[in-house]
């Protein structure tokens, strides 16, 4: 069987087509809850869509259409590789002109490769699992969203949750700023805050917000578990070594007071300059990497508890 | 004298004045070149103009024009009272509909005040000093750089400096995304690299480069860093208590070859997830909190080097 990245023709020239038009729609939300589906764009992107449904990780985020133009494949192997492995019969794939790409497309400069996939947001109550979670609550900017979702990702989260009135994960801005990270860890979407909160307090988690006029220091609570090591936290105190659920509010509001008096502890990040505040998704990410870093001290400091910290 | 808040008419009514066409101008970098002025819109970033100019910090960013609504001022009295105190022979203050204010600006909710201020961007040679700073090569991505900006302000880095072929400071987008920190401390543009790196060397600085394939991990400098606290850090080894100039890379290029040859290490922020990267202006904020957090470690486990570390 021809490489899809060597066939000679090009299958679909008619940008105006209502395939097309229908791929281009699911930058609206109402057409994404309608078909199920969402866009992916890029080959970073839908390089990580296709992992992931071979790695067969997540039962959503499947890859169900496939568009591209042949130079793109060319200049990325192991992309054209993983379409080759494509089952015909599951996932449509068609070799695209650039102005098709374009139409496709909502970006600025459209990257040559389109993918359409089942939805990754879950619905679903979440079982608390791992070490460290974040909670977006009420996060409108789709950068933001998508940056912290990335994050998460890098730091070794075990999901991400969003309330309801959160941005969609689907939409075009997110997933373009994740950079395939939606395919990489559980996302949680609509969900009640009180009700998250309460269920991850019923596993024995640590409920922390993130708000800049916290009464506790970031960088002290990480100085303190990088020095405790794996000693046994203290059950009362804020500790980065245990268990956390980290609250991050809107970028104008902030938490609202109800939010605020769900947590355990008001952390915040510490500002050394003149700076008034920082981006959420800035503070999202030094929070989540500061848990990160304190749950590899524990496991590193400590051979006997090793096998309760991977 | 009666409070700008409080007078009863409005001055300025015709969003189509050559007055209001001129200020919207400076949205493009050739208007600014040529004023020597640029925009700087919304409660948070005017305060911070306003304030900059009331304590003499800087001989640059020095507010020129002050457009605001009534109810704006009346909102935020603080700024209200900073209004009052300009001196009328050096600034022109105007009060204007919501129309004028919305015509001058590009921002999607303009935010009732709008200030004119000389360029804050210096293109002199910078003297190193304080104990950390960012430089930009070649950084395009206008959230991007003033993100990074905000993030060095809270972190409490003495400067910013982007190379020549970094996006100019004064880009609306820069100036919005930095909420004010442009005017916290010094920014240098245009500037060469080697020539940067090669005075910081002189000065007896460290020179790392942020790249995702170095060798060199942050966290576990970091931990090195609080575990040795005020203990004299190894002269040739990296060290995150040493002095620090921080090179952060083009958005998709990252750092040239030629530029992470002037490293003296080159430091990757880990990733403990499946992402394969993270966003520059994250990297650089996990950069510059480590250098924050080690270089305070070493001052607070150490009171005969105190005075040093100011």
């Amino acid at each position: 069987m021809t490489s899809y990245a060597e066939r000679p023709t090009v299958e679909m020239t008619n940008p105006r087509a209502d395939r097309v038009k229908s791929v281009a729609r699911l930058s609206g939300r109402s057409a994404r809850l309608k078909t199920g589906k969402f866009r992916v764009e890029g080959p970073q992107a839908v390089r990580e869509a296709l992992r992931s449904g071979l790695e067969g990780k997540h039962n959503v985020g499947a890859v169900q259409e496939l568009y591209y133009q042949p130079e793109t494949l060319q200049r990325h192997p192991d992309i054209a590789e993983l379409v080759d492995n494509l089952d015909p019969a599951d996932v449509f794939v068609r070799s695209c002109t650039a102005e098709v790409i374009a139409a496709m497309s909502d970006a600025q400069t459209p990257q040559g490769l389109v993918a359409v996939c089942t939805l990754v947001g879950r619905t679903e109550d979440n079982e608390p699992t791992g070490r460290y979670v974040a909670l977006l609550c009420g996060l409108q900017d789709p950068g933001n969203v998508g940056t912290i979702i990335r994050a998460a990702d890098a730091a070794g989260a075990t999901a991400t949750i969003l309330s309801s009135g959160s941005v969609d994960v689907h939409n075009p801005k997110v997933v373009r700023s994740t950079v395939g990270s939606l395919f990489h860890l559980p996302i949680y979407q609509n969900q009640d805050v009180s009700a998250v909160v309460q269920a991850y307090r019923s596993a024995g988690w640590q409920i922390f917000a993130a708000d800049g006029y916290g009464d506790v220091d970031l960088d002290q609570l990480q100085n303190e578990a990088l020095q405790n090591g794996s000693r046994q936290p203290a059950s009362q105190e804020p500790d980065l070594r245990k268990n956390t659920i980290w609250l991050f509010g809107n970028e104008a509001k902030g938490l609202s007071e109800a939010e605020l008096e769900l947590a355990d502890a008001r952390v915040a990040v510490p500002l050394y300059g003149q700076a008034e505040s920082l981006n959420v998704a800035t503070a999202a990410t030094l929070c989540l990497y500061a848990s990160a870093r304190a749950h590899r001290s524990k496991a590193e400091t400590s051979s006997s508890d090793a096998t309760k910290n991977d």
